[in-house]
C-alpha cells in the first residue's frame, strides 16, 4: 500500500475588509484547511466562502479555534480559566460545524490557532481541556497535533483520534520541537527543500534538525505549510506534485486515520 | 382542550464580569429562553451556564441572534448586505445548535434581538434572509415573530413554523404595533394588569390599545416577557401561575405548535 | 500668488496582522493623512508607526473617526443616538491627539470615515453632533467635508474651518453628488484623466460630470485619493506632480487655510 | 501638618447596557477615580458622564488601562509585545486626556488595571514600558503603584511621580504582598476594620498581616476601594469619614504629592 499524507493550511483568516492569504489559490493544492472562526480571524461572510470554495475543491473542513485576540491574531499568549477555555472552543468548533452544516459537508478536524496551538502542545490542562470540548461537540472529529505533545496525548486519552503534525517549512531543533521564529533559519524557504524533507518524514518517520541530526517524529499523518505568504501558493503545489511524484497518496487525513 | 401558550425571555445577555438579567430567578417561571449568541450579549461561559440551567429546568433553548454590536447590545440599527446578515445568522444560530448539542438538548427556535427583530418585523429582505439562514441550518427550527410580521410571513412563505408572539407589558396601538420605548406608558407595570391582558390576548386572541380600541392580532403562541429589570421575577412568576389558573397550559410552543 | 491644494489619503488603516494599504509607499506624495482611530481599523501599533512615517515626511496628521464596526470596516450605516455619536467622536479624536502628542505634532484635522463620512455630508443632526464633539476638543482642528454638504454648513456654523474635499478619482453627478460606487463608471481608472479634472477643479473649481455637463464646486482645499489599492501610489504621485508642474503649490492645508 | 490622604475607586467600568459599579454613590466619598478607557470596560459616553461626575464633585480624574480582554474584564494576563503595550497603553490614556480636556479638567494619574497592574507591579519590562508611554504623554501625570514594586521603581526612575497605595479591603501577606483573591480571608468586609486599618497605615505605615505581624508598607499617598460590588458604597463612605474623624485630610493626591 502507497503512503499517505494529509496536506492543511490556515485559511478563512481574512475578516470583512481586511484580506489575509492567497485562500483562492492555495485550496487547490490541500486536502485539509484549517478555518478561523471569528476570535483571531475569520467573519461569518469569510467562513461561508471558504467552506464552499473547500467543498468545491474536495477539501476537508476543520475549525481553527483561537484565543478571543482579533488585535493580536492569537499570537499572544492568554491566561483563561478552564471553563472559559472550554467554552471558548466549544463556541468556536460550534461555529464551523453549524456553517459545515449549512454547505452539506461533515467537519473534519480541529486545530488550535497560534499562542493557543503553542500551549496546547506543552501544557496538559490546556490540552485536555480542548480536547474535552471536541469531544462533548462530537467524538469523530480529529485533533491536529504535534507528534508526542501534551495535545496528541490528551487526544490518545480520550480516545479522540489524532492527525499527527509535520511542519513542512519550519527547522526542527534536535529534541524535535520547532526552532522558533524569531531565531535565524527557523524558517526554510527553498521549496525543493520543503519538499525533499518533507517526502524524507513521510516515508521515513526523520527529519533534519538545524546541527543536521536526524530527529525521529513517528508516523506523521498531516503536513502543515503556511499560507499567509505570497510563496505559499508555489510551495503548496509543488508539494502535492513532490509528494505524489515520489508515490506518496495525498488525501484528506479523515480518509485514511 | 385547554389553550396552551409558551413564556418567552431573553436571557444569558451577561458578557464576562458585566452582569445583566436575573436568569437563575427568572428561569424557573419561563418555557422558553432566547439566548443571546455573542453578538450583542452572551460570551461562551454564560451560555454554556444558561443552557444548562434551561436544560435543568426544562425550559427549551433558543437562539437570540443580533447585529454584531456589543456596545449598542445590539439596539441600534445596522444597513447590512443581505450576505452578511445571511452569515451573521447562521454564526450566531450555530453556536447556539452547538452548545445545544454538548448539553443533550435541541434548539427549539429562534428570536432575532432588538433593533434585528425590529428591522425583520418590517422588512421583507431582512426577514427573508434570516428565515433563509435558519432553515439551511435546520428546518425544523421554530421562528418567534409578531403577528403578520413580514418575519412571519416569510418564515410561512419559507414552510418554517413560526410561533406569533404578544409582548405582555408592552403597549399596542389600534394597528396592532406595539407603542414605542420612548412614548409615556409604552411599557405596563402593573402586574395584574399584564396578567389579565395577557389571558385575554390568549382566550380572545385580542388585546386592548392605549386608546381603549379592542385589537385583534389572531392566535398567540408565545409571550414575551422581559427580563432585564428587577420586576421581571415577579411578573414571569405571576403570569405564569394567572395563565395556569385561568386554565391555559403553560408549556414550550415546540411542544404544541 | 500661486494656487493652493493639499492632498490627503486614508492611511493606517491596518489592524494588528491584518495590513491594508501601502501606508509606505503613498504617503511620500501627499501632504494630509487621515488616520483611523481604532473603530473601524488601526490599532495602536498601526496609529504610532503612521503618526511616525507622517511626521518623518512631512506630512499634516488627521483623524478619521468611523462608526464602532470593525467587522464592515466602518462602511455600514448605524443609527446612533447623539450622545453615543458625540462621545465616539471625541474618543477617537482624542486618541489621534494623543498619539500626535507623543510624537511632538500637531493634530491638524478631522474627516469622518465611510458611512460616517456619508451621513455627516448629508444629515444635519449628524454633522452638527460630530462638529460638536471636535470643537469641544480643539476648535482649531480642520473638518474635511464635500463642498456645500450638512458638514460644511454644520463646520461652518460653528466658526470650525472647513477644508472643501475634491475626490480625485470619483465620478460626480450634474448636482455635485458621488456617482455611487455600485453604479458603473464611478471610479475613474484613468491616471492621466484623475490629474487633468483635478487641475481643472484646482484652477477653475469645476469638474466635468458623467454625463459631460460642467459642474461648479466652488473651492477646493484639498484631494482625496484613495490609498488602499495597487495603483494608489503612481496615482498620488502622478497627482502631486502633475499639479506641482501645473504651478500649483501642493501642501498640507493647515498652512494655507 | 495634617497627615494626608487619598481616596480612589476604579470607576466607568460600564459598557453600553452593560451596568457595573455604584458610580453615582461612590463618587460622592472618593477623591481619585480610576477612568475604564474602553479596552476592559468604559464606553465612550460612560467615560464622559463618569469625568462629568468627577468635575462635579471635585473628584481627580485618572485613566484606568488595561489589556484588550473586554470578554475577560482585563483580568487575564496577556503575553504582548513591549510596542504594542507602549501603544495601547499611550492610546487609553490619550482618550482620558481628550476627554478631560472636553470638560475642563487635567488628567492627574494613570492605574493600570486589573491583570496588567499585578504584572506591572511585579515585571520590570512592563511597568517600564508602562511608564515610558504615560512620560511620553504628560511628564507631569501620577503613577498609582503598589510601595516597592517595579512599577514604583520604573517611575521613580523615570522620574514620573508615584502615588503608593494601599488596598484597604485586602488582606496582607507578611512579606507586604497582597493575599490572592482566591485565598480564603483575602478580602475584608468587617468596614469597621478596614477604616482601623487604614488609619494605622497613613498614620504608622504599617498594617497587621494576615498572621498578625505588622508590616511596613512606608508612606503611603492614597488608599484603594473596589467599588464593584453593593457593600462599597458604605465602605467608602465610612473611610472618608472614619479618615476624616482620626485627624486625617482626605483629598486628591495631586493637590499634596
Amino acid at each position: 500500500m502507497k503512503p499517505q499524507i494529509d496536506i492543511n493550511c490556515d485559511l478563512g483568516e481574512s475578516y470583512g475588509a481586511f484580506k489575509i492569504g492567497n485562500d483562492q489559490k492555495v485550496m487547490p493544492h490541500i486536502t485539509s484547511a484549517n478555518i478561523a472562526c471569528g476570535f483571531h480571524g475569520g467573519d461569518p461572510v469569510t467562513i461561508a466562502q471558504t467552506i464552499g470554495l473547500g467543498k468545491k475543491l474536495n477539501v476537508a473542513i476543520g475549525a481553527h479555534p483561537s484565543f478571543p485576540d482579533l488585535m493580536g491574531f492569537g499570537r499572544r499568549e492568554m491566561r483563561l480559566a478552564p471553563d472559559e477555555l472550554k467554552n471558548y472552543t466549544i463556541y468556536q468548533v460550534s461555529v464551523l460545524q453549524g456553517f459545515a452544516r449549512a454547505f452539506g459537508v461533515k467537519l473534519q478536524h480541529v486545530k488550535p490557532h497560534g499562542a493557543l496551538y503553542n500551549m496546547a502542545a506543552e501544557d496538559e490542562k490546556t490540552s485536555e481541556t480542548i480536547v474535552d470540548a471536541v469531544k462533548t461537540l462530537d467524538s469523530s472529529l480529529i485533533i491536529f497535533a504535534p507528534p508526542d505533545s501534551a495535545l496528541a496525548k490528551a487526544a490518545i486519552k480520550a480516545r479522540i483520534r489524532v492527525a499527527h503534525e509535520f511542519f513542512a517549512d519550519r527547522a526542527y531543533n534536535p529534541d524535535g520541537s520547532l526552532v522558533p521564529r524569531k531565531m535565524p533559519n527557523a524558517t526554510i524557504h527553498d521549496t525543493r527543500k520543503v519538499v525533499e524533507r518533507t517526502i524524507r518524514m513521510v516515508t521515513e518517520g526523520a527529519v533534519l534538525a538545524l546541527n543536521g541530526e536526524s530527529v525521529s517524529l513517528g508516523e506523521i499523518q498531516t503536513v502543515c505549510v503556511h499560507g499567509d505568504n505570497p510563496a505559499a501558493v508555489k510551495l503548496t503545489e509543488a508539494l502535492h506534485k513532490g509528494l505524489t511524484r515520489a508515490g506518496i497518496e495525498v488525501k484528506s487525513v479523515g480518509n485514511f486515520l
